[in-house]
């Protein structure tokens, strides 16, 4: 676990001093690489050799390929998974939105670090790498009902941080989040980007009770009222309803596209990180997965306007990155098949009749 | 691999000589226990301390106390996971009701002794045991739309050899099945157990074209007019529209039960044997997970009339064991948050405030 940096070295190095924060981001988002058509290309023809009839193994062939599109390279690999989790800290949180106190989120970044959480499990289940990035946690964001929750300079800056959480040499990337009270914000965030009551986006989150959702209502629908008029621009939202967990995963899902990283993204929060790079460019997904969809709020209809269909549905919301660290165990018998499977000609299997 | 045995030493020995071989069956199937309610509550007790949200990591807790509940103890686990795959081949084969010869089954068995097919790749990826069973692949059943494929006798034969599959130890069974031509002796049964329109149960296997899906109905209406009248028994269904892979699927499920296994279904044909036993006794799978939902056929009706929710949705039609595998994959992950979580008191971490 590292501490964030107050001058995080950045990776826009180059980009003159006179740009804002904000055109600092929009400028890498528009360099971000497309698939490499060629590689998921290779990953069809192969796949069509291998002993099984064609398209059985259904979205685990379209894994196989997607993996090979978004790391330019065929057969894709997954030699070197990684779990980034980021963990933030909420000002709003002492508006009673969460049934838990914020003194849960270092005692479970103790508990992360002592490999007793559900993370921890499912890492060592599947042999995936996991990191845990403290965002500052004894230094809690700007309330959002009363008061932007960072800086442009600050969002920028955590975003920078997470850019730089994906490790050399990673090959798939799983990005997760916890910090007490990231369910209001991403629920404000999705009210922000997409409208409606406010109401319609807010879930139980950690199972708060009937009059803690009122609560959490209400600090949705404050926060909406407070920054009115400066929620257009997706950066601004970033910053305004923030979270610097969402800023850093936001960070992480760029970086991940610009070093040809695919993403599995995790649930309710980690998707509001994804979100906003969506509401920026449509295209800045596209390497994404959706590892699951979550019990939390209406995740379900977040996902269907982002245009993500969730590899697995097993009712969870526990965050962590518990669903996108599953999914990356499935992506990775999806890369062994295709790796190591034999092809009917290396097995002496005959192809079909018709 | 070994060979089906013409006299399997039979694991119902003491029932009486001149009982036919179906009432073995039936009296095994009276015998079979049920859930161990206090592991599962126990489960149920230990995941209220784990530190987690209460419910939030949704059917894996689900899973854990299942796993408890049919392994008779708290907590459960999953040390030696096994997945069987049994090998039978086909008289109806003969019918052009596939895209492959049945020359296929002989080589497949090949190449998953050397490690080629798919199934080995997820085995390997999961940590999880294999193996296969060869019922007699050089000596087909009987043509189905003529004849019986199996006597009874040599039905309950095959259950018996199945039955023998769940080593000792083992804490966890996947069941799957390869056979050229096995789709259409599924559509049979369920055709059978279910009625409808024959056509309403036939897929498009192993990729058929608009030509052999025709011959594979009519070979279902074919076999279903043969056996008119003596369809009513389960166990009859069994072995007059057969299957030795069907059949001994059917045994392993029962011995897992028997010796407190709990079993992950593959897909259209693995249920197919899970759904002759439900037809005998409503409870004889209540120790049954169904894997995944697959994309042959109306499998998802077939697992909504037996009851069974299926764990994965990933559009497999490949057989083999393969969805159950990957299903195992996630109980892994299940029984292992369940038993290496710390509790919140171990932790340290604060309990939730309402």
């Amino acid at each position: 676990m590292a501490d964030i940096p107050t001058d995080a070295p950045s990776p826009t190095a180059g980009i003159p001093a006179d740009a804002t924060p904000f055109d600092d981001i929009r400028r890498l988002i528009a360099t971000m690489p497309g698939p490499d058509e060629a590689a998921a290309a290779e990953v069809s023809a192969r796949d069509s050799l291998l002993t099984k009839p064609a398209g059985s193994l259904g979205r685990l062939e379209f894994l196989a390929a997607w993996m090979a599109a978004w790391q330019g390279k065929a057969p894709p690999s997954l030699d070197r998974p990684l779990v980034c989790v980021f963990a933030g800290s909420h000002g709003v949180a002492e508006r009673g939105v969460s049934a838990y106190p914020s003194a849960v989120n270092r005692q479970m970044l103790d508990n992360f670090a002592a490999g007793g959480a559900a993370i921890n499990q499912i890492c060592a289940a599947y042999g995936l790498g996991f990191k845990v990035f403290d965002l500052a946690l004894d230094m809690p964001t700007g309330d959002i009902t009363v008061e932007p929750a960072m800086t442009q300079k600050a969002c920028v800056a955590t975003m920078a941080f997470g850019m730089e959480a994906v490790a050399a040499g990673t090959d798939g990337l799983a990005v997760g989040e916890m910090g007490i009270g990231n369910t209001t914000v991403a629920a404000a965030i999705y009210a922000a980007l997409y409208g409606g009551e406010p109401a319609r986006w807010v879930g139980r989150g950690t199972g708060i009770d009937e009059a803690g959702h009122a609560r959490k209502v209400a600090a949705v629908e404050a926060a909406l009222a407070c920054h009115q008029g400066h929620l257009d621009d997706p950066l601004a939202v970033m910053a305004r309803l923030g979270g610097r967990e969402i800023a850093a995963m936001a960070g992480a899902i760029l970086a991940a596209r610009l070093q040809r990283v695919p993403v599995v993204i995790d649930g309710y929060v980690s998707t509001a990180a994804a979100s906003l790079l969506h509401a920026i460019d449509p295209r800045a997904l596209d390497h994404c997965l959706a590892g699951h969809v979550s019990a939390e709020g209406d995740h379900a209809a977040v996902l269907e306007r982002l245009g993500l269909r969730p590899l697995l549905d097993l009712g969870l919301r526990l965050g962590e990155g518990s669903g996108a660290a599953l999914a990356l165990g499935v992506v990775k018998a999806a890369v062994a098949c295709h790796r190591e499977m034999a092809t009917f000609a290396q097995a002496g299997v005959s192809g079909p009749t018709a």
